[in-house]
């Protein structure tokens, strides 16, 4: 057998392996990134032309990149509709910058930590994967500058709203800073923000990519978070000199993204009803936030710490007493409990102990208190048994 | 700008640039290989199930899965449902099997001519493309025996039924010959079947993968050219060793195919009336042929050769009189007559002139008689010039 060289960095996808887990209906799960059931909007298929059967265009839709781009305005990026790809999700975005930058032994600069998923295709295609640890307010920038003066990486890739995992969300300060740097050594920015539209405090922030002057960049998004993940539709904008580049790659991945997903994003971008969706979606999401924290702070208030999440689905708990999460799924899954060890989280998974992300979003509210009841139970135990 | 290695050989696309002037609504276009509008079907969306709107499963829907399984043994390839990925189009099992098999300098086999955007994607992930000519009932089979026994390919890559571009069909006594070849020599597979059901004599032909005894194997196949490609659902079905590594580069290429159209394409494959529309289609197609042979032989005759196809959506052109035919597309695009030139479907285009590929599905047959006398004039007008 003579796979090539990448499939040997090709891991077992623990995320995989803790949702099959958490298929059980018995199962109370933290795991996932998953929208509320319940806030899946009723959508129309009736009117979709016959016509969007027929092969479409590798850069997507035009009346989609269209409303895309004028969203992208409205918070400040400025671009035009020519800049705008229609994806099959924004993790095809990372498909195609991993295609469009990573050779074996490339450098490229992440957050630690960081978006599993990113991290494991960039690993994937053989990238060497240098770290800038994330603060309450965004990246330590002495150590970003480091990295960037140091090894020139190829790009940066930031969730700069509502990280996953973190749920940080970058100070107006730290994204000045941070465009200013990236502009300074010339790296390429790759900016992540599928949680952006789901705030609880109603602040925003303009992407760092509207702030550069001079880097590359390409800003990617979906609408998986606040419409319905199912259509698999995301976009990416990028600066004029990467997008060539990125369609010809777009067009040999899978020719185009699926028209219905396509069709259906564009009845409700920019619509008066999706921004009564979203404002729906945000107050059910900050109860839901609201109820998680209690309940965290009822159980878990001697053993973690954690930030209230400004956004985004995540709570990021930090252990007082570190210890490696991953040991604690097996029993976890045992007590019908799911959640995600921190650790894969992390370029080096091994020197970072003691966190787990937890879905607030998604998790049947009549069984939050018991599930985080057990969870906090099992920690507990596995660090009783550790001191012992 | 440090772009990756691959990006140096990341093609601008014929096929797209054609394709783009093909858009002008007064070209007539044999370029393409769309199915005629005439022919996609009416679907209906009411009875789709809200929940399809949550993430779903990387393998795909598992009733899709059952369905494609089911249709599968029936030609004769014995599978599992639980070897089935459903795909985001067929495209993507090749970018699939690139990421699985291909590094720099990997040989792989292919047909010569073979599908142009397999040739690109193999290209761009930098295969050493090895080729062993078509004749008209499979692969020259001496060819085939010293290039796997010489070199060890990782893969070859066939269209066993109704290629694209040449139309070809394997004979039966091809299909067991190539089948026990690659056994002998212990190479993977990858059999690209879109066509099978575009089929105008009702002749068949087990899959070469159900013959292998064994090789590894990947067969691909399509909704796209028998229902409505805009769904963008395809399915791959791999050999027990392969599917766990194809099922995690899915997972990181865009993490699931839409759901939508997976329920779209359910609602059709192996039922009645799905039987019902492959029939009116291949009648239709199979009349679109006839009137596009006799107008091939009233402009053509003199100066090129074909075989009629069987099946599929191509003739396949060798002009009497070689000359590269990519010459001939700035002419013929302002006398509004699109086409594919032969040669960008060979591993070595500059090797290989005076091949066109002609699509018969899509034009309206009121301007196909225009459309070939002035593609005709085109290519003889050309030749008076060589010649002169």
């Amino acid at each position: 057998m003579a796979f090539s060289e990448r499939v040997s960095r090709l891991k077992s996808s623990l995320i995989r392996e803790i949702l099959a887990a958490a298929q059980r209906p018995e199962v109370m799960s933290f795991a996932g990134g998953l929208p509320a059931e319940a806030m899946l909007p009723k959508v129309e298929w009736a009117d979709m032309p016959v016509a969007l059967g027929q092969y479409g265009m590798s850069e997507g839709e035009p009346e989609l990149r269209e409303a895309l781009a004028t969203e992208a305005r409205a918070i400040g990026l400025q671009c035009d509709a020519s800049q705008v790809l229609i994806v099959s999700g924004s993790q095809q975005t990372l498909d195609l910058a991993a295609k469009l930058y990573i050779d074996k032994g490339t450098k490229i600069v992440l957050e630690a930590p960081t978006y599993l998923a990113a991290l494991q295709i960039f690993q994937l295609f053989g990238a060497d994967c240098l770290t800038v640890p994330l603060q309450t307010d965004g990246p330590d920038l002495i150590a970003l500058r480091e990295q960037l003066e140091q090894h020139k990486p190829a790009f940066a890739y930031l969730i700069p709203t509502f990280q996953n995992p973190s749920a940080v969300r970058y100070s107006e300060a730290s994204r000045v800073a941070v465009a200013a740097m990236l502009d300074e050594f010339g790296v390429t920015l790759i900016e992540d923000e599928p949680y952006r539209d789901l705030t609880f405090d109603g602040g925003s922030a303009k992407p760092i990519a509207s702030r550069l002057q001079k880097a590359s960049w390409i800003y990617t998004g979906t609408v998986s978070k606040t419409l319905l993940p199912g259509l698999r539709v995301g976009y990416l904008i990028a600066s004029p000199d990467l997008f060539p580049h990125l369609l010809r790659l777009k067009q040999s991945a899978d020719l185009h993204t699926n028209r219905l997903g396509q069709w259906q994003a564009l009845q409700w971008i920019g619509t008066e009803h999706y921004h009564e969706h979203l404002s729906q979606l945000q107050s059910f999401y900050r109860q839901r936030r609201d109820a998680f924290e209690a309940a965290l702070k009822q159980h878990f208030a001697d053993i973690a710490d954690w930030n209230s999440p400004q956004g985004g689905l995540f709570f990021w708990l930090t252990l007082k007493q570190p210890m490696d999460t991953r040991t604690l799924l097996d029993e976890a899954l045992k007590q019908d409990v799911a959640f995600m060890p921190g650790e894969p989280f992390f370029a080096d998974p091994d020197a970072n102990p003691g966190y787990l992300r937890l879905n607030f979003s998604h998790i049947d509210p009549a069984r939050l208190d018991e599930g985080l009841r057990r969870l906090a139970a099992v920690v507990r135990q596995a660090q009783l048994e550790q001191a012992a």
